[in-house]
Formats: C-alpha cells, structure tokens, sequence
C-alpha cells in the first residue's frame, strides 16, 4: 500500500478511471460480442447453457491489506469465481467487476488490483465485459460476476449423488486457512516493529493458497479427457465438511469419509503443529482451498484412480446413515458443518 | 430502520438467512433452468444474446437510510439494473443480488429489502437466481447484476447514431434529483426535533421519481410495436447532458438539443423555483432520471411522433458541431457532463 508515485482517483473521475484500467482489454472468447462500454454487455451462447456466479469481498472481512498485496487480491476474487463456474463442471468465459474504493485508494492501487484480476483473466481464457466503478466510504468493495457456460447435458449440480458413489476430492485442503493462520501470526509479531520481516521459511506453499489460489481447471479437463462425468460437485470454499454436508442435504443421501484418506500437505501438518491445532479439524473446516469436491459411480472406480491429483476419500450412503468420518482408530464421527460463518 | 420485533442475523447465519429469504422464489422465465442453490445459476439462452450489466450500491454514497425505506431500496436497486437491459433494447430475465450487512441490520430488515426487490423482480417478469450475503463492517452494500436478452438484431448500443437521426426522450428529467434535493431539505429540517412529518404536499411525484423509479419496458414495447429500432439507445442515469456526450462520442457525431423541448414536470419547476435552483441545468445535470435517450432515423418522425410519452428534442449532427443546447432565445450553449461523479 506504499507507493512513490500516487495518483489521486478523483483527478480522473468514474469514466476516467474505466478508461484507464481497461483501456487495452480485448474480448478473446467468441461468446463475448460486446465488452465494457454501453449499457450491459453482449454475449451469445446459442449451444451452451450459460452459467452464473456472483461474489462479494469486502475489506475488513475478506481480506486484511496489511498482509494481502491488491494484485494478489485482484488474482484471487477473479479465480474463486472461476471456481464457482469450474464447480458445474462448466467454462468460465466472462466476468464484470464492481469496485467500491475509498480514500486512501489511489489510481496505481487500483493498477496493481486490476493487474491482478487481468492475469487471471489471461491465465484462465476469461474475458473482462463489464463492471461499475464508485466510491465508498468505508474501505474496499470487490463484486465479481463469473458467466460462464457447458454443454446441457455436461453440466453437474450438487444433488446428483448417489448410494454407493465414490467421495472424491482434488489436491490438498486446509493449507489455506494454514497459511490465514500464518499470516495473521506474522502480522501481530509486527507490530510496532521496524523493518519486520515475516517468516515464510519453509511455509512459502501455505502462504501461496492463502494469497493466490488457483481453481482447479485441470480437473475439470482430466474428468473430462478421462470420459467421467461427476454425478455431484462443488468447490471447497467453506470446508470440506461443510461441502460435504451440502452435497448430502442436496442429494438426500449420507456419506462416510476416511480420515486417513484426507489429502494433507506436509507443511500443513508442520503448521497445524506448530500452532497446536487439531490437523484434521483444519483439513475438514478451514475453507478456502477452492479444491473440488465430486462423485462419481462406482463402476468409475479404475478410471478415476488414474487421474492425477485426485483423491478418494470415502463413498456415499443411504441417507438414514448420516454424514460421517471414520477416524484411523474405526470410530465414527459425525461431520459437522463448522466452516466460516461470514455473518458472525 | 425501526423495528418492533427484531431477530439478529447471526441467529441464522449465511446459509439460514439465504433460505429463510428466498424459501419460496420460484423460476417464472424459461431461460431460467436453475436458481439459488447450487454453485452458479444456469440458463438457457438458444436462440437470443445474452445481457448482463451489474450496479454496485454502498450506504452513504447511493442511499440515505435516515429517508430512504428499505423496500423502497430493494425495489430500486433491482429497477436500475432493470433499465441498463431495456437500455439494449432486450428484456431483464435474471438478477443475482449479493449483500453486505453490517450488524445494525436485523433479520427483519432484510425482509424489507428482499420484498421490495421481490416485488420489482414480479413488476418486471424476473428471477432472483443467486447471490451471496456476507457480514460487512461498514454499513450495507448491494451488489445486482442483470442478466437479459435480446434477439441479435434487436440490440441497440450506444454507438449507432447518426447525422440527421432524431434525438427522442421518454418522460420528464429532473424530478428524481429534485425528489434527493426535498428529502435532503426535509432531513436537515428535521435534526434535533421530535415527531418531525416532512412536507412533501404536492411534491410527492418527486419524491416518487426519487425513490420508487420504474424502468421504461413500455417504451421498449412500444417502439417495437411501431416497428422502430432506435439506431443509438442508454437511459438516463447520470443526467441527459453526459448521456447525450456519451452517444455522440461513441456515435462519432454531434447533437443540437432544444431547451424549449426538454421535457420537464410541473413540480420540478416548483421545487427548482423554491431552492432558487437554474431548472433546465437539474434537468440536463440531474441524473437518476431511468428514462431512455434515443435516437431514431428522420423517416422515423411520424411514428416516434405518435408513441405517447416520448419527447423529441433535438437532432445528432456531424462530429464537427459538437454538442449544444439551442437555448429558447436561440443561445447555443455547449453541453457539458455534469453529471453526478461517483468517485468525486
């Protein structure tokens, strides 16, 4: 947030600020006909079923820029969208960002934020179409909407699991909230210290999930490659439990997870140690992994154990049975839906 | 904001408050395949383009709980996202609405708003597909984006004018920013005195137009109905004299607009006359007004003539003229965009 050369907002104006921030934008899916610049934006899906996700991030509860840089920020609030639509087993293809900037924000600040959310864009193919820009009187408001679209009979909701279905998840969960835990360590060690230097060693990985996540597109690709088509899935946002619990509610049915089979990075295990945190509780509730969470039949068992970077961790049930894990020592332990609570 | 009965949010959480507000929405609109409930919303949109515009809205810059009702809120909120779509000449089908709300807001509350956005998305034909609710430290924030449609060649942009086309507009200006300057007048009026009744006696469409805007989907409807596609088209949301800039810069041309055919009401010219205000600047500058500035071929003149409550009020010129006002003693003043600045 310190920068040599500041550039006041209000010396540019609402129109003025657009204009600067997305003045070299190019629409490069052919869905988008018409980006930034009129009264909405213009997109044809005439094959595809258009798909739909909106979020909103405000400083103070979403994020802390004592320790988050804007351009990692911008990167972030692009890709958890992204996720959202990966999440429907879709494409995301276009997003419009809505900016509330306070003050103390200048035009490099918002630079560094829209650097962010355009490499997103680039890395993912998503074409930036639309936004608002306005002023807030109270610190940073990003809301980002994802369109994105599938094929009608690709697309996968939560509530299609089913008895017997494999419990599948991609890559590694809890070292988000790891690295939150981290970061918010190193920033009360700072304070009120000169030239602090955080302590990273060792942990760049959990401060990388926390900062800049990515969402899994790969796995979407794989499943698809690999001739699968999840029967459930969603993305871990709120927690594995918590997702867990959705897909079950939804899909009116129970499930059993195997605790061993929880996907768990070293240096998660080092942190959670180090903190004296229960390892499983902040693999099953911490959030924000943005990893996905599907199911699959079972006669998808052999195809699916050869996709890299995918886990099983357990099977669904006949819904009298409840959502549980059973722990390493065969006790059986309700999940609960303990995830972050944003309206606490 | 004040309530008999009161529930805090916190006693529902995210999840609890998402059902108990949208517990019985159902999907009237075709397009609309899958609501609330799952990752991202999805549509289908086979044989239309799509249309998405998004507005941000933040307490203390866009509204004044102290007189503003919060149904009224939610209501308009919805409507203004309403009108950019009809602004495209297609028609809103979906809103997402994404909130964020401080603790002073009670479960009640947000009843308030969702009725009134509720009642807009019924007024309108639209589905309230998703969202997301989040606490905020700063007081409430709402962010809508619409998603409409239109056959492709039914779209009008901004960009389409052209040399001799008339310049039409739907309704009257300059009420609605009367409507903000009344409301503002009677709060400060009111500090410090018990049982204070505003005097809004014979001002109430101001107060109205300020309030409860309506989109103009009867214009629309119209102009199709008289087999008119405006060759340039946006509505009035930052005042006539930006929106006609914004058109002719886009269009590559210029205008020469009449003060004598600026449609005005009655009562604006009251209010302005009170506040010792210059009437025809509040109606080019006053924004908020959510009529539709158009602009249709010459040969156009006699239907747009017979279309109730569309003025025509001057005509696009070459590039090189720029754009002005005729003044009624035959003055020619350039236009300016005056309009309300967001970030100032």
């Amino acid at each position: 947030m310190s920068d040599n050369k500041e550039t006041e907002i209000s010396s540019l104006g609402e129109f003025g600020l657009i204009d600067h921030l997305t003045k070299d934008i190019n629409l490069a899916n052919s869905q988008s006909l018409k980006g930034i610049g009129d009264d909405a934006a213009v997109m044809r899906y005439s094959d595809t079923d258009v798909l739909v996700t909106t979020d909103l991030l405000l400083e103070g509860v979403h994020f802390d820029l004592t320790y988050v840089p804007l351009k990692h920020l911008g990167y972030k609030a692009a890709v958890v969208n992204f996720s959202d639509i990966y999440a429907m087993n879709g494409t995301p293809r276009q997003i419009t960002v809505s900016l509330g900037i306070s003050k103390r924000f200048t035009v490099e600040h918002m630079e560094a934020l829209y650097d962010g959310i355009r490499h997103a864009c680039a890395v993912y193919g998503v074409d930036l179409v639309g936004g608002d820009t306005t002023s807030s009187r109270q610190g940073l408001v990003i809301s980002i909407t994802c369109i994105g679209d599938a094929p009608a009979d690709k697309i996968v909701y939560r509530d299609g699991a089913k008895d017997t279905d494999l419990i599948c998840v991609s890559g590694d969960l809890g070292a988000a909230y790891m690295g939150l835990q981290l970061l918010e360590r190193e920033k009360a060690a700072s304070v009120g210290q000169k030239d602090f230097r955080p302590k990273f060693d060792g942990k760049e990985y959990l401060v990388e999930r926390q900062l800049k996540p990515e969402a899994r597109k790969d796995i979407v690709k794989a499943l698809d490659e690999a001739g699968i088509k999840p029967t459930a899935m969603m993305d871990v946002s709120d927690g594995l439990s918590s997702e867990l619990i959705h897909i079950c509610t939804q899909s009116h049915t129970g499930c059993r997870i195997y605790e061993d089979r929880i996907p768990i990075d070293y240096q998660t295990a080092i942190m959670a140690e180090e903190l004296g945190m229960n390892l499983v509780t902040a693999a099953l509730n911490g959030g924000e992994d943005y990893e996905l969470l599907f199911t699959v039949p079972l006669t998808d068992h052999e195809k699916i154990s050869k996709i890299e970077g995918v886990r099983l961790i357990g099977h669904v049930t006949k819904p009298e049975l409840g959502c549980a894990m059973i722990t390493r020592d065969g006790a059986e332990i309700p999940l609960r839906a303990q995830g972050w609570n944003p309206l606490q």
